[in-house]
């Protein structure tokens, strides 16, 4: 049985779709056995009314909330008795819990599990791991992407080896295509961190280097893994989201300004909504902390069910396979470990 | 008379596009006079037989070309006669010459400039600053785009205060909002260099600036200007430019999947072209270098001529508005100063 911890509270849509998310995942997987937090009330009558093995699922009162305005630091300090905190205590104090899903406040998130959760045996650093859609219809998975503004090369090595097992074990790509986000492709290229870490990378088994990517490629669908510090992965996640988002705007404005362009957009109806799915956030799952002792995943704070669900498959995946001992496993053949 | 040098090599569209560029230049402003650069045969065919005032004209030769298979470090050394180096050394070495334009490699540009010219007074680094068309029909320049891989707090309040100078002087923009480019909007974010940066912003005068910007806002037309290394400042770029491309050619491709998709695309197709050229580099001249001691502005490799004549008006303008004058007087009151 693989016990999984669903943080019901901080989304959009909580805790409804946390609730809905949670009972698909449950129905699927068998050997799925799940703890909602938050409040119970709330999610007791969430839960009403619908049909699930009651066995495997488990509701623990936590009445507070943490918002995206409050100060991670903050409220992993105050707020203990919130849906994300009593998760990660619960995760932290519970050798058979193997993982948490939230879609509440990413900083608060990520700043509670590398305070409160231990790291895997050599991690210098848990990293995050978002996945984007490519436009080949594949994947890329992005890493770090804010969790770590300031790096070493050798923290770049460890990336790349986490996010390599990571995308082998829970997609099924054999050996991911990993490159190293440069400002030009030539070996050689960047400052004295990229120049390092490229040197790293290529004597590094385990990851199917493939060299240097400019970020213009990131969707091409020519790379399975990027790697970066979290300063320029934060930069390379949100500038993709917010051009794409911007140029959507721009069309329906424009869409909208003449009668002939809103019947041609009316017989473009579907081809809009397959790309509109196709860059939905709800349909890649969420981002990965890879790195900390047990599994935690950050779903889109406007995740509906479906996206809850497959967050909590990918936990379930990333358990499923042994991934953390793989990558302590795999961490102890090179330089630069921590104990 | 403004003298300006026009490397006539190197482009998509080269030479015709630049020749082309500069008589449209040369006619609409009386006191430009300039030098084109490259083989004089190729260059004496382009202008046959096209009406321009030949006092205010001079074809200087340069038979090498220096394209973007040659390593910037070799080509500023081994092609010496190339139309780019010729007409660099001649800026460098002729008092009554005021800028370069050049649609050429921007490697063998950027280094050959950085080497071969000085520095204005006080610079610590040139830098290089794009403009970006905005959602709300404005610009956004980033600065630094990339010349830059490593920088310090004290070169990024240089770039803000070159970039706000630029803005003012060269497209009428009255205190520009000048945003420091981090991951997240509140004070405090980001790395030492970023946090220190942001005192630094804060303190100077003749910079609105306006606090931290996330990349995902960079084309919302909330901001004039974004300051930042030239690694993430090429990483937000070429991810601007790569997500707007790989979205339209999603977009195309779907379009003739289905003859309805052709149909509504046809009716929307005016639209289509508008977003084109909304989008489109030929519309919003070059990319300037700011704090060498003279003026050089690189256009698109695929510039055509409309495009290589706005990098000339921005020369022009550049040097007509004293930006340098400029510059050195604002540089000299704070510290960090370079003699």
């Amino acid at each position: 049985m693989i016990k999984i911890i669903v943080d019901c509270f901080g989304g959009d849509h909580s805790p409804i779709a946390n609730v809905d998310g949670a009972l698909s995942a449950l129905e699927k997987n068998q050997d799925l056995y799940l703890i909602l937090t938050g409040d119970e009330t709330a999610l007791r009558a969430a839960l009403d009314g619908k049909s699930y093995d009651a066995a495997r699922l488990e509701v623990v009162h936590a009445p507070q909330v943490i918002t995206c305005d409050d100060k991670p630091t903050d409220a992993i300090r105050m707020k203990r008795d919130s849906s994300m905190m009593k998760g990660i205590m619960m995760l932290r104090d519970c050798d058979d819990i193997a993982g948490l899903v939230s879609i509440g406040s990413t900083g608060a998130l990520v700043t509670g599990a590398l305070v409160r959760l231990g790291r895997l045996k050599g991690v210098i650093r848990p990293t995050f791991c978002p996945i984007l859609p490519t436009m080949t219809g594949g994947i890329v998975g992005v890493c770090d992407s804010g969790a770590n503004v300031e790096v070493d090369a050798a923290m770049l090595r460890q990336f790349a080896i986490m996010a390599s097992l990571y995308l082998e074990n829970v997609y099924g790509i054999t050996s991911p295509r990993t490159a190293l986000l440069n400002v030009g492709v030539e070996p050689g290229k960047g400052d004295a961190l990229r120049q390092e870490a490229y040197g790293l990378l290529q004597e590094t088994e385990c990851v199917n280097f493939t060299g240097n990517m400019e970020s213009r490629d990131l969707l091409s669908g020519n790379h399975d893994i990027v790697v970066c510090d979290g300063f320029s992965g934060n930069v390379l996640t949100k500038t993709t989201e917010g051009t794409a988002l911007e140029m959507l705007k721009l069309l329906k404005g424009k869409i909208y300004s003449r009668l002939k362009y809103k019947i041609g957009a009316l017989l473009m109806k579907q081809m809009f909504t397959e790309i509109k799915d196709f860059m939905n956030y709800q349909n890649y799952g969420g981002s990965v902390l890879l790195g900390t002792s047990k599994v935690v995943v950050k779903g889109h704070g406007s995740a509906k069910a479906v996206s809850v669900e497959k967050c909590i498959e990918q936990a379930y995946k990333m358990e499923l396979s042994g991934l953390g001992p793989k990558i302590e496993a795999e961490l102890a053949k090179y330089e630069h470990y921590e104990e």
